[in-house]
């Protein structure tokens, strides 16, 4: 038994501090994920400075915050056998996370984001998706799925050519079973590029539980107003009784069901050092807020803490103990 | 022209968060630095938490100090032509220090640094020296050594077979040509493996500035007193003025020349998250000082200041700029 089942491209995230200079130079939107190739990955990296390697992938880093804080998460996704992929594997059986997708064993090396990180912050990632692009639904195991209260997907997904298959596949399995099926938007790019699909899913019934922020949601509805866009997202008559959560920064995040809107604070942070992972992290609060039995508020304030605390470091993964955490802020029992 | 030439061992820093439990299960000394074989490397390595990969080398970590300081750095060492030798080449290019050993081509593979961070935010390494062992003298090239005002030099040199023959050859130049040399003991068991080699530098007057720990120095005088320690130190009699800074973490550091002894404050510190590089950075923000023309006091102010900023958040190279910060702080106009 899974409390969450997370599936997702698995990317090794490089991580250096940069100024804004160097995005302007380099034509990037701030805080935004843009798709390279192999070819400008190297160039890029010859510039950029110092470096910190670490795991990343959205519903990775979600699965990650899924386990610290005590819950059973697993993880569905490609790497390559080579050093990238090695590091990969070694991080999620050292935090407990059950990853038994093979490795590619030949084809493009693991995946990796180049991310740069302002001084505000911010990052902007830039991924070459490398081995993701093997991801098929051959991976997606029926029994794993079947064994998660939750499945978990990332709308990066569909950027891979073949992994948007392997989610069909998932939800499929997830809702034959009984169980709930979740899905984050991921970037507002990635919404401008699959719009109709991201609004078929959640039109059709395929999506229990929406993860968004506040772009993400404008993107999806093509609206600058985020009222409108919220609007929107209350009149979409689905199938299935849709649960979405949105995220807004510092602003907090906002927790909408078919009848109500329920606004839940932001938890402080001193100094936010990288962006990197706050709404992979908010989303694996609150579905272990939801494994833990925390109402929906509650499990809104558990992400918020877990957002709070990967955004006070580099890298996307937890560094504190986030059940000690949860306890101290009276946030779990 | 170089400002601080640095001659150490060229490691990749592969850091977990841990607990004490599993340091007293591995046997593991707490704050030490341990030399392990590629077996025990691997057997940690796959016991150890989620690990964040960095550029590490006390030496090397020294040299990123003087040049986050704006001045000139140049490091030696070896790395062998793997991914991580390419990752470690990337940093010291990306961080503007000059670097031209050649890698070794065959061989062990790149040295590796397993280091276990506990909540105290002490750290407890764990070396496989690899590729370093193949530091000869023929890597001390004699036109970079002359050109640096000062060369750095670390006691872990001793453990790789040649590289002690490396050091003395750098010595040698480095005096020949009217420069200076600096030493630090690097770890209070490095002392008590090298004492008398050590001694012996210190008296034949190949050291011009001593960098210890106050541990060091009760190493290298086998006392568990730190007064008496001192006396010793300060009873040397060497052909050349030996100056000495020893560094006692929140109580500040002791500059030590013939005839006084000054001492100097720590640096404010929110949160110590990881103490990896604190001795390796103050004797960066020192030489960095020494080059900037400060007097000796300005350079241990400038040398803590360069260790609060390291270890205040994970791994052994500077986060943020530091010529800004001594400009916010008053240590340098």
């Amino acid at each position: 038994m899974l409390d969450v089942l997370t599936l997702g491209n698995a990317i090794v995230d490089v991580i250096a501090h940069t100024d804004d200079d160097f995005l302007v130079a380099e034509k990037l939107h701030k805080g935004s994920m843009n798709l390279i190739d192999e070819a400008r990955a190297m160039d890029l990296y010859g510039r950029m400075g110092q470096a910190t390697i670490m795991s990343g992938g959205a519903a990775a880093n979600t699965a990650a915050g899924v386990a610290a804080l005590g819950r059973r998460a697993g993880f569905i996704g490609k790497v390559r056998n080579d050093e990238a992929g090695a590091l990969y594997r070694h991080d999620m059986r050292a935090v407990g996370i059950r990853f038994e997708t093979p490795d590619a064993t030949d084809g493009p090396a693991t995946a990796r984001s180049f991310i740069l990180v302002t001084p505000d912050g911010e990052r902007t990632m830039n991924t070459y998706l490398g081995a993701c692009q093997n991801l098929t639904p051959a991976d997606i195991d029926e029994d794993t799925v079947r064994s998660a209260r939750v499945v978990y997907l990332e709308g990066y997904l569909w950027d891979p050519p073949q992994a948007k298959e392997a989610f069909r596949k998932a939800v499929a399995i997830a809702h034959a079973a009984g169980n709930k099926v979740s899905l984050t938007l991921s970037d507002s790019f990635c919404v401008d590029r699959y719009r109709d699909e991201f609004l078929e899913l959640i039109r059709t019934g395929a999506v229990d539980i929406l993860f968004a922020n506040i772009h993400e949601v404008k993107a999806l509805y093509q609206t600058a107003d985020a009222e409108t866009a919220l609007a929107a997202l209350r009149a979409e008559d689905t199938p299935h009784a849709l649960l979405s959560v949105v995220t807004r920064s510092e602003a907090g995040s906002l927790v909408i069901s078919r009848d109500r809107t329920r606004a839940v604070d932001a938890f402080a942070v001193d100094r936010i050092v990288d962006s990197t992972g706050a709404g992979d992290l908010f989303a694996g609060g609150f579905l272990a807020g939801l494994a833990h039995g925390l109402d929906e508020v509650g499990c809104a304030r558990l992400g918020a803490m877990a957002a709070a605390e990967v955004i006070s470091h580099m890298g996307a993964r937890p560094q504190r103990n986030l059940l000690d955490m949860a306890r101290e802020n009276g946030i779990l029992a």
